[in-house]
């Protein structure tokens, strides 16, 4: 039997907001298996702000998807077929696949990894115990430093990186004002994530509400929208005060990124900038496994949780992902690809 | 709390069968982990043949084992500590740990691989489903090219090689003749293992019995012990016939094995030779998981049996190390390190 591989690749390049045909849907067959090789069959595709930037043709800290290419992104999947003793037919793994149905890892690639369903739901390795809990992790404990009795402002608080910083914030005992959009999602991030705040920036009055949020000043800013919340909060820091750049989201759809103000303008143009500085994730590989664990074992224990917006088929990533600049999803944005038996 | 590590190492050269004074116990602290680290515990010890050869100064195929180094060796473990995305906390797994209780292995090592005990019990890794298994399964399908109907001689008929041999050659419908130590050996190799015949070779006579077990001539001699036996197999084989050289285990304690009377001379020498070869199972490692899970299923499935003598403490390896040479094992010679909780 020949399995059929579906996947997503980059027609041409977006300008501004991707649309239908910057995609084109491919087929073939799934070529046979080398030895070392893994043929992973792919449940759950992670879609990220990030991958915004890889459609561009200016290199950024990643080179392009050339055209032609597949979408770059992380999945989850399980084993269908192995030749290597490292991986075994069944076992759950993360892969950097991109955006297609079946993938074939190398085993020595370190960024395809077991994962345990029976922990932690497979769908939670693409988000709180995945990338983007991961960069919530080293993003605030190492680049943000908290210290008890600070007040962190944390943007996109109902989001995959969001609401794990702000509740990793509250485990550091600082005071947690989050920013969401709509009252939904803030009445979830202080209900249910247990911040001290959450302001709705759809509501206006951002300098008024993070100035009642914010009593003491803001000491911490974990960015990764820009604009003009990013304006709003500028104004209010503390000196001293750190601001990790995670993303800005907000410039992502911009015809040129560069004519933009980005947090890098707003910032850097203040008469005392604060410390500001633009993070990767990825510096950090060699102490995933740390990240990994706790993550792991705050979500078993219900320390951290989480939200989800699961949607349906891989042919319906290109709509979803304009979700994220929307703010359409509630959580973290995953496209089911295939069944999880998990 | 610090670990103990308790190790092996070589204290001298061996002239003959290794004594006590060849080997020291040394203990020391377990190191901290580094980043992309595993610590495993380790459960069994595998006791090979082989190893006698690392013991002593010449370099064969590998290095010898320097003075002061940990013997060589495969174990079963379990993951205690995990620096690395690729292993999880209680996980088990092999590796090249040589004889010591704790081995930190780097998440790279393609000799470091994670095994499931709910599937075959973990000591069998080292044995019918590991590297014994693994040189049986390519060194008579590969290297012995068995045709159904041919006759095949396994010497060591009741070892860990040997056992999988014949019972793989039975798979491949050849008729199967084992030559093993003593009637309780020969009895479980006839009776359990399906072998069509299996010569007592302290029995004597083994001309006339390999006659009457092999009317037809011999086509294949699997070779692991040397000697004596060698010697009456080269006087009945067929043309065409192929001598896979798995080793020679009754040379192993020769004072200078260029000394005695390898299966190189025996075969050699005649005037006909027979194709003979060494062959290392390692020149297959590309293709070990194709192996392992065959052999895996067809234990699983009760198609393959086997025999383990299992014995106890790390500390008394070198004692028993000495059984392979005198054939007082029965079956794969495991030490028990640690308790196997799986």
């Amino acid at each position: 039997m020949t399995l059929e591989n579906t996947r997503i690749v980059l027609a041409s390049r977006p300008a501004g907001e991707p649309v239908a045909d910057n995609y084109r849907i491919e087929k073939e067959p799934v070529p046979k298996l080398k030895n070392g090789q893994v043929l992973i069959k792919v449940i759950y595709l992670s879609l990220d702000p990030y991958m915004r930037g890889r459609m561009s043709k200016e290199k950024s800290y990643a080179d392009p998807v050339p055209i032609g290419g597949v979408i770059t992104g992380e999945t989850a999947g399980v084993v269908i077929k192995s030749k290597s003793l490292r991986f075994t037919k069944g076992e759950y793994v993360c892969c950097p696949s991109g955006w297609q149905s079946y993938f074939i890892a190398e085993e020595n690639d370190l960024m395809v990894y077991p994962v345990d369903p029976a922990r932690v739901p497979l769908s939670t390795y693409l988000g709180v115990c995945g990338m983007p809990g991961r960069t919530a992790y080293f993003g605030l404990l190492r680049e943000g430093k908290p210290s008890a009795g600070e007040t962190i402002v944390v943007s996109a608080a109902s989001g995959a990186v969001g609401s794990v910083v702000g509740q990793i914030a509250r485990m550091e005992r600082l005071r947690v004002v989050g920013v969401a959009g709509g009252p939904e999602k803030c009445d979830w991030v202080r209900n249910e994530l247990g911040f001290d705040e959450c302001i709705d920036y759809k509501a206006g009055h951002l300098d008024d509400a993070l100035a009642k949020a914010c009593p003491n000043g803001i000491d911490i800013y974990f960015e990764s929208v820009g604009g003009a919340l990013a304006e709003a909060v500028a104004k209010q820091l503390n000196p001293g005060a750190r601001v990790p750049i995670c993303g800005y989201i907000s410039s992502y759809n911009a015809r040129k990124v560069s004519e933009t103000r980005t947090p890098f303008h707003i910032f850097g143009e203040l008469e005392n900038p604060p410390w500001h500085q633009f993070f990767l994730v990825f510096n950090y590989i060699s102490e995933y496994a740390e990240a990994n664990l706790k993550l792991t074992e705050w979500v078993a224990e219900g320390k951290i949780k989480y939200r989800e917006t699961i949607v349906e088929g891989l042919e319906n990533a290109p709509e979803y992902f304009n979700w994220l600049f929307r703010g359409k999803n509630f959580g973290k944005l995953i496209v089911q690809v295939a069944e999880d038996p998990a």
